[in-house]
Parts: structure tokens; C-alpha cells; sequence
């Protein structure tokens, strides 16, 4: 039986997770669970999944927890690194959102727990750490993510010598047919509308702007130590097929199936065994036809800024992904438009002074310290805007 | 290094594994060779790569290669089943067309030579028999098929007990977009422009009869252990993707490539490695979109035949492939309309008493007598029609 904590339990992936879970109760037991401040849900996991510890981050919510449930509980980044590495657990899920979870993995690998990984930004920031961290230990890395599940999938008995191309599929986002204009006053509502997938608004937004297909190119080159040159981008606006990967006779094996989080998640629980599950079956007839095309990096030159970022490596990566994080959320908040976004790292990855080989404390660093300097960046043009009553803020 | 005998080594599938053979002197060497009637070709492969025997079906052409070649020279059957069996082979292709494949597999197999198999007409007809010998002599059997090929790369790493279900592609022939009134005046030159493959003349008109996905619907029930019922087909007129396996989980794998044999015929032959080929590298982008539909089992009932055949089993499919060679050859030869195949199929399994768990010399029985009788037939209906001046013929 597996013993799991889930980090980021009342989110997308955690949720879908825990009902998993649920379908399977002679296979999993959940030991420990992290929310950040929906305390209300927690809770309720909580009376239902009755886990040994449970962790929030946000400390003014502890008490909504500490009155009703006989768990304990833990706050702040000390409690989810406390849930990444509780004694009870073998397996961790992390379903975090953005680099706060990157201690949360370095941790639990330290712990020798085997981790199922849908927290991009760990890879994205920290990938040469945390993989070094994960030989190591001797631990598995396993992909919950869809397309790093598919090539996972692809490369089943196979040898990782003879692949000579990994293509990652991209929907295209919800502006796959804007013009340029047309994304210079794209606003949040707009930006939400995923046409195929239904996940939380931080990874929707970087689905918009692709920066999210380029975290991915990171995620597979860490993952499968592949070189950038071999990593292609297609677009794919059914998503269907997650991802392909070619080999040095050029054979292709795709992972195809219909948008459901839930058969990546339980695949990264359950491998190397498959089992049954609810979701709905492929009907390629149904569906009729599927479609590719290629990725504009003019619209979209996050994924251009990810490819640059990756190949040159150190904290640029790690950098380029802060900066994200905030422009993304003040795009979230209104403070900032669609277009901000990619012009926001832009500028933190051209100020940035890279640190070749970084430890994971020049990285939480460089994470801190972007993170900081791109707020200020944003609250001096948002002052300025103020003062000239200007409607909305360009960053050149 | 392979020592390979190559039966049928001037058709489509021959030629092209000689192909390879030579794009990889380390790793392949040629020691059999065996043609219908193609002395001349015969010749000029004996002379480029000097195998220790060769085989010519048709009596008649030995004298042509005994004057200039230094090999031994074997003919008729007798013949086949020797460089099926040559001391010097460790692995047989068989790319022979019709039953006349089964007898030298089975032979191949009694004498331990791994099989690289082409001749669709050895699992269909006698798939119960090769199979128990070939576990008995505990040798592989590899598929060449473009569609086989691609499900077994699919259950590389797998376990076939967690299969749902395994899609055959089939481009749906020359005739896909046919009324049932064409179709009864479809000639000849019609039948054989295949729109996406281009291959020996037999397996083109099973291509546009559908016969020949019935035919693979067959092979994939005894290469893999797979119940007919977890066996569907889907249109897919591109034939990009070559074929597809369901997992109990909904996940979904699929081989695809472009429509090049080189790529299944040289994974047979250096499974479990790939290697490096001069094939083209598929790109979606460039091929935009992928189409899928359901086939249609009315007007083209050759595939429900198959079907009914694989599943009643004993000597039914035998007996039905039997008279689908008469058929196809008398349709070449425009004796019958091309509806007639199909009309010819039935009446044979109509009239076939099946013999349950046959032996191969049931088997060979009943593909003997079958084609005999549908000979009689097509030549008293010929007659018949010769008599009346009709200008074709109808078999009810």
C-alpha cells in the first residue's frame, strides 16, 4: 500500500488526486495534506481522509483547523517541508503552484520518498539540483504533468540513447488565432478560457502566453537528459495526443487520450502497473481529426525566452520563472496587461546575473530576489501610471 | 551478426529488406534467397550478396541461374523449405505472398530460426498451429506489417493483461469514397492505385476489398493473445499513425511514422535496437491533420468475414483465404468484377465444413481443396458466361 502526502491538496491536481484515492482504498492511504489558505476544504479532506499531519500556508488560518480535527497541524513553508517529509509517507505528490515548491521536493527526495511531480517551477528553477539530489538518493521522478507523462509513457522499454526528437504537444491556448492587437488588450477573462483543459488560473495564464510549453521544454530536458535541439514544439489545438517522441530509425511513439488530469496523475501512482479507471475512452472516429501546426514564437516569445533560458542555464532559468510568477499574478490582479507579462521577463532575464552551477540556495535566492525586483518594477509603473492617469501600463 | 534467408526476396518487402541488408554490412548477412519466377532479379541479388542458397518456385527458370551462379540452386517448395531452413540462417524473412508462406515458417520454426514475418497468410490461415510451435521451440515471431510492427513497439515495456483494446488503422484503399455502384464496376487498374502505399499487386486489391485489415485483424488475435472483440478498425486515410493500444487506465499508444516499409521491416530485424535509417522524419506540422472514421462493414464485407472467420477459428479462415487468393488472382486477371471477390469469399465459407483444432495438414488440406473448388467455380460461371455472351459475372 502507498502512504502519500499530498502537497497542495485543495488545488486542480490535489483534489483530482484525492479522488484517486478514493477509487482505489486498497491501494493508496493518505498520510498528509497542504493547502494554502482554503482552510474550509482542508477541513474537509481532513474529516474525510483522515491524514496523520496537514499543513497550511497561511498562518492566520491554522486556528479554522486546530478546533476540529485531531491531526496535527503545521503552517507556513516549515509545514509544508514538515508534510514532504513526514516519517508515515513513501510517496509525495506535489501539486504545488509556483517555486514555493521547490524546498518542498528538495526535502521530501532527501527523505528518500519517491515523488510524483506536477510542480513545474522545481524542474523549471531547480532542475540540475534536484535531479543530482534524486540520483543520489536513488529515488523516482515520476511526471504528473500530461505531456511529461506521455513521453514518460513513449519511452516504456526503450533506451534513451536511440531518441532522437521529443515533440511536446501545445494546444495553442485560448490565443492560438488573436492577432498581435487583439493580444495587446487581451484581458484576464479572456485569458482563463482554456479551450481543452480545466486547471488552476496560474498554469491557464501560462498556457496563454506559452510560457507554459516552455517551462515543459525544461521539465523534459531535466527529466530525460535530452539536449534543447532535440526538443520540439507542435501545436495541437484537440489535445489528444500528449506528446511524441521520435527514434533514430524514425519510428514515433505517441501517448494519446482524451484531456482528463486523472489517467497522468494515477499512471504516476500506480506505475509501473496500470489500473482501471473512470475516465472516458478514446474515440478516434468521434473525434474525427486532429490537427498540427507550428508554434509562433513572434505572438508568443515566452517560449523563445524559455528555450533561450534552458540552453544557457545556471539561474536564468530560475530567474525567468520568478519574474513570471509575479507578472502572471498582476495580470491576475489587473495591474498589468496580457503583453506585460512577457515584456516583465524579458526585462529581469536581460538584468539578470547569472550564476553558473548555482546551489539550491542561490537559487531560492535568485527566485527571492527576481521576485522582489519585479514587484518593485511593477508597483513604480503602477505609481507612475497613477500619477499620469494613464489607463494601463506598458513595461518596455 | 545476422545470417538471414530472405524467402520471396524480388517482391516489394524482399527487395527492400535487401535494402537494408546493405545499408548495414556489419550487422547483416544474406545467406538465402528465394523467388517466384523472377530469375533475372534472382540473378542479380545472387551476384551482389552471395548467398550460400537460393530457391526458384518455378521449375522451369532453374536453368537460368545454374549457368552463372556459384550458390546452390533449390526449387519448387522442396526448395522454399530448404532456405527455410539453412543451417547457415539464424533468422527467415518471409515476404512470400499467399499460403504458400505457411509450410516454410512452420519449418523455419521446427528448425529454430527466428522468424521476421510478412506473409499475412501464415497467421491467418494456420495461426493456431505456427504459434504452438513456435513456443514449443521457443522462438520469436516478429511482425513486418506496418500495423503489427506498430502494436508490438506499443506493448514495448507493457503488459499485454492491462490491454483494452488495440486500434488497426487502415487507410480505407482506393475505394473508400466509392457508392456501391462503382464499386460493381470497379476495374482492375482502379483497385490498384493504393493512395498511400505502394506494394505487390495482391495485397493491394486485400487492401481495397479490406481483406487485408480482416487479414491483420487475424495476425493481432494470435501475435498477441487478443480477444476479437478488444480488435477494432478505424479509417484513417493518411496512414500516419499505424496503429494504436488502449490501456485499462484510457491511456492510449501509438506508433506512428511515415508510410515507409523500411522502417517495420528493420525493426524486425534489430529488435530490441533501432537502428539509424535514411527514412524521412515525420512532421505533423507539415502534414496538418490526421482524419479518422468508422470503416464501413456493409461495403466492404470482407472485413465482417474476417471477423466471423477469426472467431468461429478451426479451418473456416483457411478455407476463406483460400478462396480469397483464387479471387483476388482471378480479378487480375479479369475473369471477375471486383465485387465478386468478395461474393466468392462467402460462398466458399458458406459451403466449408470447418474442422475444429486442425492440424497443418488440415490446414493445407483445406487450402488445397478450397482454391480447387473456387477455380471450379469461377471456370463453370466463365462458361456459363461465355455461353450467354454475358460480358461479366455475377456470383450469387
Amino acid at each position: 500500500m502507498k502512504h502519500i502526502s499530498i502537497l497542495g491538496s485543495t488545488g486542480s491536481i490535489g483534489t483530482q488526486t484525492l479522488e484517486i484515492v478514493k477509487q482505489h482504498p486498497d491501494e493508496f492511504k493518505v498520510v498528509g495534506l497542504t493547502a494554502n489558505k482554503n482552510s474550509e476544504l482542508l477541513l474537509k479532506q481532513i474529516k474525510e481522509f483522515k491524514p496523520k499531519a496537514v499543513a497550511i500556508m497561511d498562518k492566520s488560518k491554522v486556528d479554522d483547523l486546530l478546533n476540529f480535527s485531531s491531526c496535527q497541524v503545521y503552517s507556513g513553508i516549515e509545514g509544508l517541508n514538515r508534510i514532504a517529509t513526514l516519517d508515515e509517507a513513501n510517496a509525495v505528490v506535489n501539486a504545488l503552484v509556483g517555486s514555493v515548491g521547490i524546498e518542498p521536493t528538495y526535502n521530501a527526495i532527501k527523505s528518500k520518498k519517491n515523488i510524483a511531480l506536477a510542480n513545474k517551477e522545481t524542474l523549471v528553477a531547480a532542475g540540475s539540483v534536484i535531479l543530482d539530489e534524486a540520483k543520489k538518493n536513488n529515488i523516482s521522478l515520476m511526471p504528473i504533468d500530461s505531456e511529461h507523462s506521455a513521453i514518460f509513457q513513449c519511452l516504456n522499454g526503450e533506451n534513451i540513447k536511440e531518441v532522437s526528437k521529443i515533440t511536446i504537444t501545445c494546444s495553442g491556448g485560448p490565443f492560438k488565432k488573436y492577432t498581435m492587437q487583439q493580444l495587446e488588450n487581451a484581458n484576464v477573462q479572456d485569458a482563463l478560457k482554456h479551450p481543452t483543459w480545466n486547471m488552476g488560473n496560474k498554469i491557464t495564464i501560462d498556457s496563454a502566453t506559452l510560457m507554459n510549453k516552455g517551462f515543459e521544454v525544461i521539465e523534459t530536458h531535466w527529466l530525460y537528459g535530452i539536449d534543447y535541439e532535440k526538443i520540439k514544439i507542435v501545436i495541437h489545438p484537440q489535445s489528444i495526443v500528449h506528446s511524441l517522441v521520435e527514434f533514430v530509425d524514425k519510428s514515433v511513439i505517441a501517448q494519446l487520450g482524451l484531456p482528463d488530469m486523472k489517467t497522468p496523475i494515477q499512471y504516476a501512482l500506480t506505475y509501473p502497473k496500470r489500473f482501471q479507471n473512470f475516465s472516458k475512452s478514446l474515440d478516434l472516429a468521434e473525434i474525427k481529426k486532429l490537427e498540427f501546426s507550428e508554434p509562433d514564437f513572434e505572438m508568443f516569445p515566452c517560449l523563445k525566452y524559455a528555450y533561450e533560458a534552458g540552453t544557457i542555464g545556471g539561474t536564468l532559468p530560475a530567474a525567468m520563472n520568478a519574474a513570471n510568477e509575479i507578472a502572471v499574478q498582476a495580470f491576475l490582479d489587473n495591474k498589468i496587461r496580457f503583453l506585460d507579462i512577457a515584456r516583465l521577463v524579458r526585462k529581469m532575464m536581460d538584468e539578470h546575473k547569472i550564476i553558473k552551477n548555482p546551489s539550491l540556495n542561490e537559487i531560492l535566492e535568485t527566485d527571492k530576489k527576481t521576485k522582489e525586483e519585479t514587484n518593485k518594477i511593477i508597483e513604480e509603473e503602477l505609481s507612475r501610471m497613477r500619477v499620469s492617469e494613464v489607463n494601463s501600463l506598458t513595461i518596455d
